[in-house]
């Protein structure tokens, strides 16, 4: 079973890879970019039988610092 | 107009982050994990006339580095 898991962080928290790059858009002379946020993706692929409880508790434990980011698992 | 762009390493090139995830999750007791692939996701707010040849072209001269990784562009 494939995975797909976002990792963002969390509204209001200080985002500076974001604003890099957003500064870096802008230099190089791209327009029209009001926003960029960066965030993290992982593909894991695991097996069927797999829980969701055990899913939840890899990106609880590891994949996101929850005290900063959220979480969001997609199954592919 | 928001647009998340995924940035994710090609096929066969190594992916030691997603190596160092894939041991940890092992170490820390999860089982039935086959595989992890670690990967990028930019969420950009841009202009509504912002062209898909600009967007291709930040993806190509900053959000990506083309040699080992692919990008894809999703309209949210």
């Amino acid at each position: 079973m494939k995975l797909r898991i976002f990792v963002t962080l969390k509204p209001g928290v200080l985002d500076p890879q974001g604003r890099a790059i957003h500064h870096a858009l802008g230099s190089l002379g791209f327009e029209g970019v009001d926003d960029v946020r960066a965030g993290k993706m992982f593909e894991l692929e695991v097996a069927d039988t797999t829980t969701d409880e055990a899913i939840d508790g890899m990106c609880r434990q590891l994949l996101a610092n929850t005290v900063i980011e959220n979480f969001r698992v997609e199954r592919a």
